[in-house]
């Protein structure tokens, strides 16, 4: 079942310890078939050398297990939530990153202070508030979801043009068209956030680019006027072979 | 003799340069047979690539080497101090990792600021009060289990909640059920004071979790209802292929 | 075409990973032969593991690709006004390294402060300014070369002398007599970023080193009194072997 | 000519980059044969991976080469100056190592906050004023050795308990009984700088270890009453192994 998908999804984990992400196995990353209304998810707890892609669990919207042997991740309602809220996004990954922690911990957006954070997020990154204590005792991973959309609908941001947040307290969730994607931005969100640290400490005057670079390096890279990288090269073929 | 526990004291010691928390010599682990009332630990200023698991040395609970021929680490009369007082742990570590001693030299608490380190600590880290000089003079190495002791007393901490403390102008002590956790929690503490003093540069208002989101947490992996890992998997068999 | 000069920047592409100083594709070497009025760089976007020398780009000083099947690097027209504008320079290197950007985002020159930055560059690295919305929307890359060069003329900086610079909000740009000097640079400029930022913080008091010393370090390493190395050796053979 | 101890030197050479001490080419370590009146140390700027023992350099006490095909480390008349007026030591270790430099660029000591620090370093690491004008120009590299030999006279240190200096604006220098241990001293001041600046940022009250604590960590490890390690050990044999 979904045996691509696994090995997509598996493959995405494994990056995670390669990109320096994860401590032991603090870390997740899933993938949807939309057209099934199913996702996989990396089981709880399994340390990343002993993960096989067979050992992912599929999941259906509702947030059931449909199929395997192994415990989902323990943050498995707030992938669900976040797939039946952000229609367009096809993998989901969530790290204990640290840079990207220190921001959620001191309850901060990381600002977008430089164009390697606007390459990749049309603004800053949101900090949604922490959860009450009810929101925790009722449903705490499904209400992690739910501060996630919340803020982003609060604020008007569009989750597809900034596929990242980072919950108070807790750390990021960051997103994208598949789960290799959600995991870049992961990467990308921990460097960002190392950097705008270092940029703070130096100077709280005057940081943050104006929204015209924003503009600039965001559709550089996306939408139909990108230039960035070979999607419009003369020979597609060496792509292809990359 | 304890052969078994030698060995499991021999490659928890050698995870301390794998995951980063010695430099040279500086660290040591310790495993306890609770039936015996007899501890292993590594021998003092011995390299880690040339320990071996018969270099290991036991020692009995009033701090005397029942077998070996090496010098046990010269901390051992800490080890044995905290293996008398703390009834249900099974191992120690100590490690000088940059960051615990740190907050040590600075003589601060690591306080709790996001859900990574309340996944393992029910609480802030204290920081024990440095020795005194009559404590220093009289038996160092016995008064440091001392005021680690001293100090979850005056508190009430519980150590089984909150299996770490720093010693001021020293660094870390961290311990477990089994040497391995206690290994497993330096390494926690050393991520959590990374985290925690880049928070703390970036705001020290209102920073620090609620104690509901520490119950969350801790309960989510610790005692009988804990939903993270595979101990309630459908297939316990797989987990023990882990 | 240019079979020596590719292979040449491909290895000093290379060097770019091996340094720590890129994550994903986010760097860049060019080299130029000044006789044939040609510049090769690296195509854009292309990840380091699957570069090969035929992949460079050749390029010709109006900014226009002479030979290659790949899209030259977005930053091309950068690199075309410094080989335009900095007549004596053979190579140039742009990276996206943390602690350079850091000091871009908080548009600060990195100030000399101590012969580790002194014995490359013969004062404090500027950070020119931030493009305008105007220079940005006109033509940004090729503008982003004109406000480098703007400012070493503004301050009446030699590029010969501080082959290095910041653009706010970006990052860094190095050059250099060839394309592995100009890596050589960026790894000095982000180790002297490294340095600079954790003198600041300890201290903002007095810092900077004199000219004096300045003159010292430079011209230890440069020009016809230089005697550091073994330019000068009694065994020239001895440096050809290495 | 003094083929064991270009060996020797050798390998503490080949430590430095192994420990993370150097970038590029700037290090470098000597060791001294009392008895010839003779030391060896690593030639000017040829790179780690390219070095043999063969290739170091004989000097003597006045400085000048009396083997050796290439020009000795540009640092040689520090060395010199050093070796003639500490009396006790046998090697000598110079690197640029950032933290180190950082306290340096900011005229700052590494001030003993830890028993990390003070098990090595009997008390604060100085840091030497920087040369004036008149010393950079007559004789830099020596005036260097003198205004660290000055330094430790006027504050009245003992340079066999405190083997390590700061020179302002410059970096690290250490020393020790043998080059390896020079080597030890470079990495243990590296560690202790790092946790130094940070436990500084976190707060700076009522820093820095006590007389009483300075001394015992330091006699558990130096003279006849060290208890550290395994020079008092029933089985000397096994040390002998290690």
């Amino acid at each position: 079942m979904l045996e691509t998908l696994k090995e997509e999804v598996y493959e995405a984990n494994m990056q995670l310890p390669k990109l320096d992400l994860v401590t032991f196995t603090w870390g997740n990353v899933s993938g949807i078939d939309r057209d099934k209304g199913l996702f996989v998810i990396k089981p709880s707890g399994v340390p990343y050398d002993k993960l096989k892609p067979s050992d992912m669990v599929v999941v259906n919207l509702d947030g059931k297990v449909v199929e395997g042997d192994f415990n989902p991740s323990s943050d498995t309602p707030t992938h669900t939530y976040l797939y039946n809220h952000f229609k367009n996004i096809g993998g989901i990954t969530h790290t204990h990153s640290p840079w990207g922690v220190a921001f959620a911990a001191a309850k901060m957006d990381i600002p977008a202070v430089s164009t390697t954070h606007a390459d990749t997020f049309f603004g800053d990154i949101p900090c949604a508030p922490a959860l009450s204590e009810e929101q925790i005792k009722e449903a705490y991973e499904l209400n992690t979801g739910k501060v996630i959309v919340d803020e982003f609908e609060n604020r008007g941001i569009d989750p597809d043009a900034v596929p990242a947040v980072l919950v108070s307290q807790h750390g990021p969730f960051t997103w994208g068209e598949n789960p290799d994607k959600s995991v870049y931005n992961a990467k990308v969100l921990e460097v960002s956030a190392e950097i705008s640290y270092h940029a703070l400490q130096l100077t709280r005057d005057n940081i943050g680019v104006p929204q015209y670079l924003l503009d600039k390096h965001y559709y550089r890279k996306h939408g139909k006027n990108a230039y960035y990288g070979q999607s419009n090269a003369k020979s597609k073929d060496h792509m292809n072979e990359l």
